[in-house]
This record gives structure tokens, C-alpha cells and sequence, in this order.
């Protein structure tokens, strides 16, 4: 059987078609020169329509968008063709009415959303989607919350709602909560009479800079994460930043992870802007907030736009999920936080952090630095460094055979490679080092 | 409210883009005309190699594949871009192992067949999948038969199997039985794993003649047929003609609604055809049979070829639909057959015949020798032509406005419009006269 391997690489010219489009662009660099982003950004701000040059050091720009003044957002683009969409980003935006009405279709508005979020947001969602709008009509249905009712049964009832309101074709989808719900009438709104509109409005940070971003939407089975699902592009993602106000700090840091994570595979300057900043990160500091989900989203648009489906480059997105999802399923959903149980995993052996730099260590392809910075960085932002008690070495190989990622039998890891901001998506590595991580992180 | 309309014009002009490719084109017609179907089709015969030319009319096309001897089939390209795929068509093409295997993916299959095909089939499928190919593993999942288990939860009983077996991004789903089995299959293709490559073996003439080309899936919801679902397309349809040899009459019936269905909304030639030759179709003439399939899978691979999504051309094809999956529905599922139904609901009002064509009567816009045409074509075809008595026009109109063809709250049928073979797909019609034909058919 033949491994596969590819080597990604995370500085690539893109081709700027329009230079009037709001886009970025990463210059290439050398070899063994520490990897150089220099992003030549258009931010548009959304709700007061001035435009804001950003900088390309990562610092000054966030400052410069800090002490603006006024209330300004930025928009991240997401380039796929004739499913393009923006990514909103601000402060207040949810107050900014235009900005979300002009992304409905049709008059049936269906808002998808959980009991924890509900009493927070949902009237203000509601009050935006109908302000000076008469003839639309809002239906909402409410989800118990968390990842263990991420399942078929409870989509179900979305469907109940859609249909029993009798949304016809050009209703529109609102997700307003986490990655769960965003997944989940992501998913319902794919399937939904084959297919309708659907706006994402993420409000934890996790959701924020990955799941909303990207079109991944399913749920769960009993045997495994999100193995029932579409690819299915939103209309446009509302990030309005003042909702990760009302955001428990277990979760704030669950987020974090997933943004280390951009550092760690693919922005290596954003990583080291991280290392400055994780206290303003974990104190809520907007302007840093902001500008971590602003950095992640480019991180995230970019991947997507070269590869939507996931046939390679995507795939280095899941740095640690495949130990993360393992240890989820082994300890039953909901159990932990989905970004803790990556940054655990990761610990563990894969990807995000230790145990996927452990490996990549031990394979010989990155030096001990990274892995003190990883551990470090990890440790700051209060993350979970080592798995639950009960996962086994046998119970991981197990749920691993069953992960995505698998094909044709063979398991492709993600895996630090080179200078930090680097990694590979591959299958040819020794199968006795991956044995050894386990070994290492799990005490049975 | 404004009210939409659109005429649909059932003779286009196709740019051959490439003459070497396996295509059809139909030429103009002037406005009051008999359609004219002249097309310029090239049969490829997949299993031998050899070029059968078929004739514009269709009688001596007809007979002359029937007549050539050698086992013959011939192949309809459905234009989708990058999502093309072929329809082989012919008699004993499950012996053509190399016909099925080239459009396998992965090692992985997973056949989805129901109770009463797979005792038929099944073995026959798993051979030709498996034929001097030692590394491909086949597994089966047998459904219970029926309309009533084209459901979510006799859907996850497929994904169930996919997980338990381990089944990677890279395996193949086939479809192997009626339009059930396809819907289903093809949903769950599209969404385990958000998407895997599948290949439909359609048994039934209906599946044959619609269902299993064009890449519509789904499953229903209590409250209506196929409300769930998604646009997937297979990577082939395999149309081997020998298995209607075991379908029962009842349901050859269904699929000759269905073949009658094409003639009546765009090709009156066609139409012709059938009044001669029902006969012939009914007692199960193996050239007939093929001949109808064919020119039904032209007539609808053009229309998905053009409008994949159902903006509105294809909405055609649901000619009677909307009535018949409200008798379905209120009947409950599998009581009545598709096919039946549809041709009740034509009856009752609507489309495939004389509830559509009373309707288009009623309206002024079809003379009474169509009326006459649809009535007889359809009791020689032995279709019903009367609603069950319980269906009260009450429970149509609640029924219908579910139907995913409201848009708007606006009921859009299609309905006959100037001479046989041309349909209008419009909201824009006397609403008196949908209730007098509603009351004409309904006995309450």
C-alpha cells in the first residue's frame, strides 16, 4: 500500500483577479527564513462605509482599529466563486440592521438557536431581522444546549419547526450560538427542501474563528463526530465581538485554542503576536479579541478558498482533531469542550500542541523550542495539557480507525514539519513513533 | 403580491460544443406548429464498441436496435460540468462487470437494497462489483420495502452500517432498487462524511425514467414527501433492462405515468409514439421498454442539464406532483404507488393528465382533443383516473400548500398551455378555477 504525503505549503501567492476586491495576499519567502506574512488587507468598515488601511505588523494594526474611535468593523472575505460570502466582524453589529437584513431572502425567517443563548440575543436578532421589515415573520426554535444533543434526533425537531411553519424554498436559516448550533442548522438548512439560505451568527469564540467559517456542517452519531453532515456555504457570518461579553471563561479558552492553532500550522508571526498577547486574549481586551478573529478568518477564508472540500490543504485545519475527537467520543460528548479536548489532544499526541508536536519531535522534524513554546503558550491560556485517565492507548487506536481522515485504512496525521508555522498532512511516518506518543500520554 | 409566470419552451437549441460527444440537440419550431423532435443523437454501444446511428423518428429507431442482433446499449450523457455523468441503458448490462467497476471509487462498497430486490439482485451486483477485483470489500444493507420507510430513521440504519464498517471518504454507495432506494441511498451518500461517490442501479421503470437521473434525494417528513434531502449527483446510472422482467404489472403501470408524463410537457412526437405503441410497453416488448427509457432519459437529462437546481425549468418535471404528493400524502405513504398517484392527481387536477389538463381546459388554454388524448392514453395505460374518496378539497388545499412549489405563499402549477407538448410553470392563473377543478374531483 502506497503512504501518501503531502507537504503543505503555507506561503502561496494568490493571484489578486480584482485588486477592488477586498483581499489579502501572503508574498512567498525562502526556505529557512522565518515565514513572513504580509498581508495587504482592505478592511471595509461595514456600518460607516470609510475604509481602513491595516498594517501588515500584526500589533500596530490592532491598536490603529482600537483607538479609531468610532465604532468600526472589518470583512473578511471568503473566495469560492458563486458561493462567496463575507465575514462580518465588529463591535455592535448586531445593532446594525442593514448589515443582516440585506442577507435574508424571501419573507420566513427560521432562527435556530440553544437555551443558554436564547434569553441573551435572540430578541435583539429578532428586533434586527424585522426592524422596518413588516412583512417578515421571524419562527425560532430553541435546542437544549450542548455538543451530547448534536445529534439526528434533535435536528429533527428543526425540521418539525420549518415545516410545520410552512417555510417554503426562499426562507432563510439564522444560526445564532456556538460551533453546535451553527453545525446543526448549517446542516438543516442544506437539507431543508434541498437546500435554503442560512446566516451564521457565532457568538463564542470558538465558533467565531473556525466552525462558522467554511461550510462544514453535520452532526454527530453515536460512533463518531460529525460524520453525517454537508459542505454548505452560509449567505454571509455576523461576528458582532460584544457577545463574547456573556462567554464563561472555560469557554473563552476553548477558542483560544483553535487560534493558536493558525499560528502554530500556518501564520508563525501570528503565533509569536499570540505569545504577547494571550493575557489581553484572556482578559477580553476587545481590540486583541478582535483582532485574533479577524487574523484566524483570513487564516481560515484562505484554506477554504484553495480547497473547500477538504482533498489536502483543508485538512491541516483538523491540527489535533483527530486525537481531540477521539478523546470526545471516548469520554462522551459534552463532557469536555470541544476546544479543550483538542488542546488535550494535541498534548496527547497529534496536532494542535503537544502530542502532535510530541510526535513531530520524535520523528526528528521540528527542534525542542517549539515544543517548550507550544507547551508554554498552552499552559497560559489555562489549557488542559494531558488526556482524561481513561483514555486508553487501545480505546485511541480505535476511535482513530473510525475518524475521517482514515483512508483506505490508512490513518494521515497532521504534523509539525520545519520552522514553526509549518506542517504536513501525511501517512508516511513510522508507526512505532506514533505508538510511542500514545504510550507517553496515556497512563494505561 | 405579484404573481409569476413563466413559459416554458420545450424546443431549444443545444450548441454542440463538441460534435464527438454523445449528444442530442432538438431544432426550433415555428409557434403553432406540431413540435418537432429532430434529434441528432449518437448511441454509443458501451459494451461492444460499435456505433448504432439512431434515426430521428422513433418507431424505426426503435426497431432497428431491437433488430441489431447483437446485444446493444446505448448511453445518455447527463451535462452537468464537472458533475457529468453517463446513463447506460440495455439488456444484461449487470454482466458487464467493467461497465460498474470503472466507476467505482475507494476499496469500500456499500450496496443499499431493499427485502424484495435483494434476493433478485443482490448477489449479481456484489459479483459484478467484485469480479476479478480481490481487494474490494462489498457490504450490503437491506431497507425494508416500501414508501413508508423512506424515512429518517430507516436512513440511519444505512449510516449505521457505513460507520460500523468503517466505510473512509474514498467508498462507493450503490443504489440497487426503486426510486426509495435511490432517494435514500443518494442522501445518504451526500451527507455521510458530507459526501461520497454513488452509483445507482435503478430496477423499476419509474426510477428508471426519472428518479434515479438528475441527482434528487431525499427522504420524507410526516408532514410531506421528500422534504428532506439534497441535490447529489451519482457517478453513473446503470439501467439494465432485464430487471423490469420481474417488476409487477402494478408497477410498470406507475412508470408508464411517468414515460407519458415527458410526452405530454415537451414532446408531442414522443406522445405520438406512446398511443401507438402502449401495447406493446405494457406487455413488456424488451425494445419498446429500452426505447422509452432512453428517449424519457434524453427528455429529462436535457431539462436537469439546464436546470439543475429547479429554478424553474425543471419545476416542469413535477407535471401532477403537487397533486399526487398531496393524495400520497393524505392517503399515507405506500398505499397508493408514485406512479398512480401522480396520474390521480393529473386526473384530480393538476399535471401528468386530466387534473392538470382540466385545470389548462378549464382555463382556455388547451382545446378539448388533448383532454380526450390525455384520458384515453391513461385508461389504456390502466392508471387510475379518480382520487380516493377521501380526499376532500379541503384536505388538497392544506396538503398543497405545504408543497415545496409555494413560494411566497404562492401556489405555482404547472399546467398545459397551447398545442401538446408545451407547459407553463406559473402562479399566475384564476384561482376559482383551481377550486372548480378541486370540486369537480373530489366527491366532499
Amino acid at each position: 500500500m502506497a503512504s501518501s504525503s503531502s507537504l503543505v505549503q503555507p506561503s502561496v501567492r494568490l493571484p489578486s483577479k480584482n485588486p477592488s476586491v477586498r483581499r489579502f495576499a501572503l508574498v512567498g519567502r525562502t526556505n529557512h527564513s522565518p515565514l513572513r506574512l504580509n498581508p495587504i488587507r482592505i478592511s471595509v468598515s461595514a456600518s460607516h462605509r470609510t475604509r481602513l488601511d491595516v498594517q501588515a505588523s500584526s500589533a500596530p494594526a490592532m491598536m490603529e482599529e482600537a483607538t479609531s474611535g468610532s465604532r468600526s468593523s472589518t470583512v473578511v472575505d471568503v473566495d469560492l466563486g458563486n458561493r462567496s460570502y463575507p465575514i462580518y466582524i465588529g463591535s455592535g453589529l448586531l445593532d446594525e440592521h442593514d448589515l443582516l437584513q440585506r442577507h435574508v431572502t424571501g419573507k420566513q425567517v427560521l432562527v435556530v438557536t440553544n437555551t443558554t443563548v436564547a434569553p441573551l440575543y435572540l430578541d435583539k436578532v429578532i428586533k434586527a431581522l424585522t426592524d422596518g421589515k413588516p412583512n417578515v415573520t421571524v419562527e425560532s426554535v430553541i435546542l437544549p444546549d450542548g455538543e451530547k444533543y448534536k445529534d439526528m434526533d434533535t435536528l429533527m425537531k428543526v425540521f418539525d419547526k420549518a415545516i410545520e411553519t410552512r417555510l417554503d424554498r426562499k426562507c432563510t436559516f439564522v444560526a445564532l450560538g456556538g460551533g453546535v448550533i451553527g453545525d446543526m442548522c448549517g446542516f438543516a438548512a442544506a437539507a431543508f427542501l434541498r437546500g435554503v439560505n442560512f446566516i451564521q451568527i457565532p457568538t463564542t469564540l470558538m465558533a467565531q474563528v473556525d466552525s462558522s467559517v467554511g461550510g462544514k456542517t453535520g452532526v454527530n452519531h453515536p460512533l463518531g463526530k460529525n460524520l453525517i453532515g454537508a459542505f454548505y456555504q452560509p449567505q454571509c457570518v455576523l461576528i458582532d465581538t460584544d457577545t463574547l461579553n456573556t462567554l464563561p471563561d472555560r469557554e473563552l479558552a476553548s477558542g483560544i485554542a483553535e487560534v493558536v492553532k493558525y499560528g502554530l500550522i500556518r501564520d508563525a508571526e501570528f503565533f509569536e503576536w499570540q505569545e504577547k498577547n494571550m493575557q489581553a486574549l484572556l482578559s477580553r481586551d476587545p481590540s486583541a479579541l478582535a483582532y485574533a478573529i479577524k487574523r484566524s478568518c483570513e487564516n481560515k477564508a484562505e484554506v477554504v478558498s484553495l480547497d473547500e472540500k477538504e482533498s489536502g490543504l483543508r485538512a491541516t485545519l483538523n491540527l489535533g482533531h483527530t486525537f481531540g475527537h477521539a478523546i470526545e467520543t471516548g469520554f462522551g460528548y459534552g463532557q469536555w469542550l470541544h476546544g479543550e479536548a483538542v488542546a488535550a489532544g494535541t498534548v496527547l499526541h497529534l496536532c494542535l500542541s503537544v502530542m502532535a508536536v510530541d510526535m513531530s519531535y520524535r520523528l526528528g522534524w521540528i527542534d525542542d523550542t517549539i515544543v517548550k513554546r507550544v507547551l508554554n503558550i498552552l499552559q497560559k491560556a489555562k489549557l488542559p495539557t494531558t488526556p482524561p485517565d481513561m483514555m486508553t492507548v487501545e480505546k485511541f487506536e480505535s476511535l482513530m480507525a473510525v475518524d475521517k481522515k482514515v483512508a483506505d485504512g490508512l490513518l494521515r496525521l497532521i504534523l509539525l514539519k520545519g520552522p514553526l508555522g509549518n506542517c504536513v498532512f501525511t501517512g508516511d511516518y513510522d508507526r512505532k513513533v506514533l505508538k510511542e506518543t500514545l504510550h507517553a500520554f496515556c497512563k494505561f
